[in-house]
């Protein structure tokens, strides 16, 4: 958003999309939130509430769905605005630093997981280990599934071993398809985090029969598949842009009742300029987190 | 398969992959059959029945499953032989002409709408209104579902309405996914029949949100998606290879107790030659079934 990748950002630009704090105001039809109150917000922040999508709870689906950072400014910032029930309570026992990621990255891989079933039988392969995929395999194991960690970084495989992943498979020395086809057949779901259409096409054939793969990170490119593939082992692709709000209360639940911490360096909102060079330099640890007094 | 375009055919090459007849001979393992009873026999003739396919019930899926033609000789001819699991019974009611398309392209459609919930509400795009595509309307609809017809052939909007279709779009002149999102917002799914990539690329931003686009024909190429559809839409795009035998016997149940008949034209045997011909050059009204004294 910073760098207009998407070609929707409006400047001046203040970031800020995965926010915990306490509510200073609210507006008169606001419900079930008090002033004082902890709370989270993630990517979207209004919906229409009266649409198809919006009755059947896919609020997030919604064609005038706003987005906190898009045509408005985000939370870099001490006080941030949204309709209220974008604006969800958090549970006692989260921190406030570490539940941030969850209100946007945790969401994005939390409700692939819930669509497509993961259980305990479940096999999910985890492209990328970073701000998405480290959540992923949190959740993916949360959810008594099981987790594989496909990366280009080879010193992330202890980080991914740490995290729950049963296997590391690296992008740089092995075939994907065919490491997670020697995990007893393929992985039923993978996600896909980085946005490089690449290592999806090459991890595809890696699933089983009657597996899905969910594209999270969106490549600059079409992503092409064979159609055999497709057809003889019954696969799918899918895609999924963050999560409901009833999604977004689900896994601060799970999280809470779990004890799950996603990896976070917190740094002061006055080095918000030094804490993106150096996530630019991938040497930040986990999800980097600006904290204010 | 008689030209090989799958690159596993077998010369001299016997075709006949969609067949009905009577038990003439049953082997000593064979259950629940007995000789003179009519049944049918698609796709698969032989499934290893111990995998974890096979266990699931997804013999289809089988790593060892065996094609009617693919290897073995098929069913033009007055004998052909099968494990006796993928030999269905045919149930009373069911003429033995019109049963032979419900074996192979029948169940090829039935299996994905099955598997996505197809009922009252789901709209239905259904691409190609040929063999395959015909008996996907009858089937929608069948099943509760609405259904329009997306053709390239302009005189088969007659057809299509007759079937069951409430809209026909004519790819040569319409945006198939313009003429779908205006069916009130899209179609949950879409049967994708020809095997060419490109009207499924261009029907694919017609899914409705949450929607999934099925293919069925192998087209040579591969299928390309932009990311942006995929994520932002939730949608998904999935293969389906026949049916297993659970679907085959319900697919041929509903035939029977809803009195679905797929189109055909029969013609004797000794007519093959030319019922081929015929059949490259599209002027057979629906299926084309070769019958025996």
């Amino acid at each position: 958003m910073l760098n207009n990748d998407w070609g929707m950002s409006k400047y001046p630009f203040v970031p800020g999309h995965e926010v915990t704090g306490t509510v200073s105001a609210l507006g008169e039809q606001a419900k079930g939130l008090k002033t004082g109150q902890r709370v989270g917000l993630g990517w979207w922040s209004q919906s229409c509430l009266s649409c198809h999508e919006c009755l059947s709870g896919d609020h997030h689906l919604c064609s005038s769905v706003q987005g906190t950072i898009v045509g408005r400014h985000g939370a870099f910032a001490d006080r941030v605005r949204a309709q209220w029930t974008w604006v969800r309570p958090i549970p006692d026992g989260l921190d406030m630093a570490t539940t941030g990621p969850l209100l946007c990255g945790g969401v994005t891989v939390f409700t692939p997981l819930l669509i497509n079933n993961v259980r305990s039988t479940a096999r999910v392969g985890i492209i990328g280990v970073g701000g998405l995929g480290h959540m992923g395999v949190l959740l993916a194991r949360a959810m008594g599934g099981r987790a594989a960690v496909l990366s280009t970084s080879a010193d992330k495989q202890d980080e991914a071993r740490a995290l729950g992943a049963e296997r590391f498979i690296n992008l740089k020395t092995e075939s994907p398809s065919e490491a997670l086809r020697a995990w007893e057949g393929g992985a039923d779901i993978i996600l896909a985090t980085p946005p490089a259409a690449e290592p999806m096409m090459a991890a595809f054939p890696g699933l089983a029969l009657n597996g899905t793969m969910v594209v999270l990170g969106a490549p600059p490119d079409s992503i092409a598949v064979n159609p055999m593939e497709l057809i003889m082992g019954r696969r799918r692709l899918m895609g999924s842009p963050a999560g409901s709000r009833k999604d977004l209360r689900d896994v601060l639940h799970l999280a809470s009742t779990h004890g799950l911490h996603p990896r976070v360096t917190t740094m002061p909102l006055d080095d918000a300029e030094r804490a993106l060079k150096k996530m630019h330099q991938k040497s930040i640890h986990g999800r980097a987190v600006l904290v204010m007094d």
